[in-house]
């Protein structure tokens, strides 16, 4: 492309938008030191800014109006690249991140296949990629143990070593994903999910979507989910999506989306993490709409996210690291069976133990993050890592349910069981009934435990799959109990609806699994309709979509009973990140003088006769994003950014011409070196410039809503959800009175929750303005 | 319920929110005829109004302030009631559309057979009832042609008495049903949607939702369907549920739902319909979120969308009209065969012939409905339903696909054709391909000119299943096409992807019909992802996802390519309802300038000293919703509606504060009737009052957003869509500028359509302000 194209404002909404309320400076060494031992710490420290919309609006609306102004072909082309531009983004995303998908599915099966043993045509073959090829029940002879490899008889010393790699492997992936974390990319550990909604939401923060973090992420989260851990992959696709996106956003040098662009990009991104995760194009376009937000206001975001989704999927499909050419990861086989109406009463049993175990498991994980954070754990994160490896490795190696990956154990618990496909570790053995429901509720138990510490620390980590699991243990307990009820007394009246052959099955446990997983994980997403559509992508189980509904709304009614937030929330009021929940705000009857910084507080910068050195002064007294402009008789003239004033000051140094042009194209064109001490001023347009000042509107933001102090403050908190801006004023009879920004009304949605906050430094900049 | 319960806001809202700048009022005689002529334009003339959500979020507050007041265990009571009966309702809702769906099934499907005979058992008895419990094979010897009824032999005189029988009662139900309408209920004509989505948007246009339109609507349903016009009664049913809904929430006397909370029991009933109407429950909530827009931004609405949605579906499944105990309508039986890439490349063309004829049905039915209006026609409604019924069952006669129901078409053509269940219409046969790709086309394109005709008239019509009959027809036939091709041909490269033996299927007509259907449906609709999930829970065919996204991705394309606005949008403009679309608005560089009414042309209020006959002579010199009340300097001090100026006036009366106090509960205690000449005024606050005026500042509007005129159109723009208000304030310095309206918006972005407005009459009133 030729330079003429070249976006001088491509960079600026990034510089410009940085709010400042939020940031921490760093004061001395230890900081640095606390900032590469807590990286999220050091996140919010570092680069803590909301975006404008508005702003952000009006560079793109500059932009759009410069590429209109080119004539000619060139000015077509310019028109038509910037369109292509964005599908180009969308379609290459889409297949990268079913690319992505597919490789980190070959991955995984790999690893955790080398943990067991090793293939005969080489140590590259997985345990299905060797066995190809074999007529039914053949068995295969190219897998070996590695007691076998090895050439060891004696069973003990055979189950010895097989014990021994098989945790020493799990501890040398896990530790690899830990120090690949830590040492290379700190933004790559946990879910990514909470800081991806506060990134939707507004909040720049760049570092957490970089190249590196697309490498180590994926990697990482290979070598944990290898590792046997507690853990999935299903959440932090979203956030190797999203780098994905930007990574490819960004090889468009000249041509960089701006803020808004961006945001666009990374939903539709997010929805096809999603969407290759789970099988679920559309789950994944209701998961952007439900958890993400910040699309729901424009059905174009929609549509994209739509047709990334599909991309994705179609990709995954294409590449097909399973061998199956289907989507549908957890084939339940009973689709076409009915369902009985007395079986609503063991599901909405489950559903309420759903929304319970959710909540537990949230405020335990919660617990358990700041006991790490507050203890001496926080300074040895990989061997924290590693121990608890070691720990989950000798208990899962006790219990079968346990040692095996959590997808196999889901996509078994998800099976009906027949008696043509064998037997799933005994799970099928009526005689074992009882052992089977203890087996399976102790699984569950344990799991809890084990994701409650996992997730949060310094790997990789994702909690969909375990809460998958832990729901599938306890529905299929339940159905087994079910099952074994009717059994034993098929002529209870409750089992009138069953056929009266006592042969032919009439509770299905595995359908049990799944409405369990569903409450489980309603509990802890609290998510609705996405996770009903997630649901039914991943079983096939189209007919039984409406016990799986009911399932997701009772265990959100019981999981809001003991706390409104989800997982996802509850951690980014822990981090602290400047983000806005869209749930509906009720005052009690307070208005918005309840909130709002009275003027007599407010940095102001008085309109008439400014000087540079008073300008300068200013920005090195107070360090906030930008100030109101108010005349000498409190009347609001508009609000300026601190960017601006720093191009002010840059214009009368004739020297950094050079350096500062690019931040605004239409500076004056004279300049003198007595400007030094040029008076400047913000005047009333219509009155026209005074003769010693220069008048200095152009620098005015355009987009500054103004409301009366009496308003209601659900008002407010509503323009702020709605509208995504950084600020209002509230004004009477023109004169300011006070200012509220996006940062009070997120510290007043967050007044509620317990440890909001606990997991960022100390906030010993906040002081009253 | 105890009287201290009663809530005498309750009704206040509807009073308080009419736009008067929208109404047109009736001048003489022929105007009132013309009304009960043409429904749809009375309505805008009687009821153009719309909500101002802002004030609304005031009388809800206010009104759980005083909820929350109430002491003791009738506070508590009171508060329980008020959060459960929102829950009643939304349940309620949800079991009565399910029951309306299920009655309609079997009305229509009494109706329809008995225009071909009757059952020996009695008349009341339709062709599937009448003929179960047979052994499959066996014939039905219990249900009577008409010509066998009547025991008449000659084959020539048993054709025409069928042919007969057929058509008279088809004129009989159609005209039945066009009197209905036309006599007891205007406003059940149509689909109702576009209406629908005005009033989510905030018209309030009760009428259109009376019990009278529930019974009329469903009864003219059934009567308009089976009389075999080109008409579906999907679209129709969002009408009948919303007319439910709010019937049901009447039931609550003392405790009618404002228009808020109104329109969310409208949002979530609009989803049922849909969740009934397709069996797709899930599709439902998404057609809410798409094409009713409004509940986009509230998830607490998408969540009670979901449960309403389930329940009617519970119901309906309970109910079980078909006897299948299914919710999948349209099954496809192949739903497990993979399809091949080959197969992209007719999806494809289907795909554009979609767009494109999506596209032209919509012009079509804009010009037929714009030459109906102002042709005789529109003062003989009943004649022309009776004109078009016979013209329909004519040409219907004639060709075998257009003499059967609709809904057995479509399922019929998205059926695989399987040699055990026989052969529909010789549509199975292999040696008359040619003959059925013919008579295929031919049904489509007949049916376009008839629906185009049609979804218009004076009876309940519905778009959706037309337009799904005419894509099935034309995807089954390049079905055959290809399946021709492929065994004419079986060795081209095209086809190396196919299973080597000839006899296995390899190109599956029926699901081309599926894609033909997605692709029509996604150009008349312009639906993206709602479609893509109602179309697979209609079908089953879970794993064929993708291509029926991409199809409707391609539709979508190709008809925006033609003209932006769906079927819906374009019935709005045509209709001019103040309905604001969500789609991104970008300007050319205008900014709020450009459309603003400035200060001068404005009528408004000054501050200070008023006296009751001004107020009165205000009121009815100019009719407008509310006035700015500006100081003598222009200053604006806030914005005071019409209502609130006749309480005003009304307190000053002695003899009407019986009348008027419920209007306002907090009128000043004390009265004389030397008031009536008494001079208020609307002061600073922080001022006090002046010596001489009452101060009225209890009466402004608290939220009245203030914004710069320098701001873009866009911003403008954005902000009416987002935060729903009425107008916008234009400041500078305190000062006034100028003001605008919802209306204004709705003008600036209908100014591209054509024919926008052409059913409403003439805006004589429209004159600048």
């Amino acid at each position: 492309m030729s330079e003429e194209f070249d976006d001088p404002w491509a960079d600026a909404p990034t510089r410009n938008s940085r709010q400042v309320e939020d940031v921490y400076e760093l004061n001395d060494e230890s900081d640095v030191e606390t900032l590469m031992r807590q990286p999220m710490k050091a996140a919010s420290a570092i680069d803590s800014a909301t975006i404008d919309w508005l702003q952000e609006d009006a560079f793109e609306r500059s932009r759009q109006q410069r590429l209109h102004s080119i004539h000619g072909v060139q000015g077509l082309l310019a028109q038509l690249f910037d369109t292509w531009r964005i599908w180009f983004i969308t379609v290459m995303t889409g297949v990268g991140v079913g690319v992505i998908g597919a490789w980190l599915d070959v991955l995984v099966r790999w690893l955790s296949d080398l943990r067991e043993g090793r293939c005969e045509y080489g140590i590259f073959y997985n345990q299905v990629a060797c066995c190809s090829g074999l007529d039914p029940g053949e068995d295969c002879t190219q897998w070996f143990s590695w007691s076998k490899w090895f050439g060891i008889e004696a069973i003990f010393v055979q189950s010895l070593l097989q014990a021994s790699i098989y945790n020493i492997l799990a501890i040398i992936f896990s530790s690899s994903a830990a120090v690949l974390v830590v040492v290379y990319a700190p933004f790559a550990f946990h879910t990514g999910i909470p800081e991806i909604k506060a990134i939707l939401s507004g909040y720049v923060f760049d570092e957490f979507l970089g190249p590196w973090i697309l490498l180590i992420k994926s990697l990482g989260l290979a070598l944990a989910v290898s590792s046997g851990l507690s853990l999935g992959k299903e959440g932090p696709l979203v956030h190797v999506s999203c780098c994905m996106a930007l990574f490819i956003a960004r090889l468009f040098r000249n041509h960089r989306p701006n803020e808004t662009q961006k945001r666009r990009i990374l939903a539709a991104a997010a929805a096809a993490g999603i969407s290759v995760a789970f099988g679920s194009p559309l789950g994944g376009v209701l998961f952007g709409l439900e958890e993400l937000e910040h699309f729901a206001n424009d059905s174009d975001i929609i549509w994209r996210a739509f047709v990334t989704s599909v991309i994705a999927a179609v990709s995954l499909q294409y590449i097909d690291p399973f061998g199956t050419s289907k989507l549908v990861l957890f084939q339940v086989t009973n689709g076409d069976e009915t369902w009985r109406a007395f079986e609503l009463v063991p599901w909405f049993f489950l559903s309420v133990i759903g929304g319970v175990l959710g909540s537990l498991l949230i405020k335990l994980n919660v617990a358990a993050a700041v006991y790490r954070h507050r203890s001496i754990l926080r300074d040895y994160p990989v061997l924290e890592v590693i121990g608890a490896t070691a720990i989950t490795g000798c208990i899962s190696y006790l219990v079968v349910f346990l040692r095996v990956q959590t997808s196999e154990l889901v996509a078994n618990l998800f099976l009906e069981c027949d008696p043509a496909k064998g037997d799933y570790h005994g799970l099928c053995n009526p005689t074992a009934s009882v052992e089977n429901v203890f087996l399976l509720i102790l699984t569950a138990l344990v799991k809890i435990g084990l994701t409650a510490w996992t997730f949060g620390m310094m790997i990789p980590a994702g909690i969909f799959l375990p809460t998958i699991a832990i729901g599938a243990c306890i529905g299929r307990a339940v159905g087994l109990m079910v099952q074994g009820l009717h059994r034993s007394y098929p002529a209870l009246w409750i089992f009138s609806a069953c056929p009266p052959d006592p042969s032919v099955r009439c509770v299905s446990p595995g359908f049990y699994a799944v409405i369990g997983a569903s409450a489980m994980l309603g509990g802890v997403t609290r998510m609705t309709i996405s996770l009903v559509v997630i649901m039914f992508e991943l079983t096939g189980a189209l007919s039984h979509v409406l016990p799986i509904m009911i399932s997701v709304m009772v265990a959100k009614w019981v999981g809001d009973a003991f706390g409104k937030e989800g997982i996802y929330p509850s951690w980014i009021a822990l981090r602290n990140y400047p983000w806005i929940p869209s749930n509906e705000y009720r005052d009690g009857g307070e208005t918005a003088s309840s909130i709002l910084v009275p003027f007599k507080n407010l940095v102001t910068l008085e309109a008439e006769g400014l000087t540079i050195p008073q300008l300068k002064q200013l920005l090195k007294s107070h360090d906030y994003h930008g100030y109101p402009v108010v005349t000498r008789e409190k009347e609001l003239i508009g609000y300026v950014t601190r960017a601006s004033i720093k191009t002010i000051i840059c214009q009368c140094n004739p020297l950094s011409i050079i350096f500062c042009f690019p931040l605004n194209a239409s500076v004056p064109a004279a300049y003198s070196s007595q400007d030094s001490e040029r008076v400047y001023g913000f005047v009333r347009r219509n009155e026209g410039p005074s003769n010693n000042s220069t008048n200095l509107d152009q620098y005015l933001e355009e987009a500054a809503i103004q409301l009366k102090r009496e308003v209601p403050l659900e008002l407010v908190v509503n323009t702020f959800q709605k509208m995504n801006i950084r600020y209002i004023f509230f004004t009477r009879h023109g004169r300011l009175e006070g200012l509220v920004t996006k940062t009070d009304i997120v510290r007043l949605l967050r007044s509620h929750i317990p440890n909001a906050g606990d997991l960022e430094r100390e906030k010993s900049m906040y002081q009253s303005r």
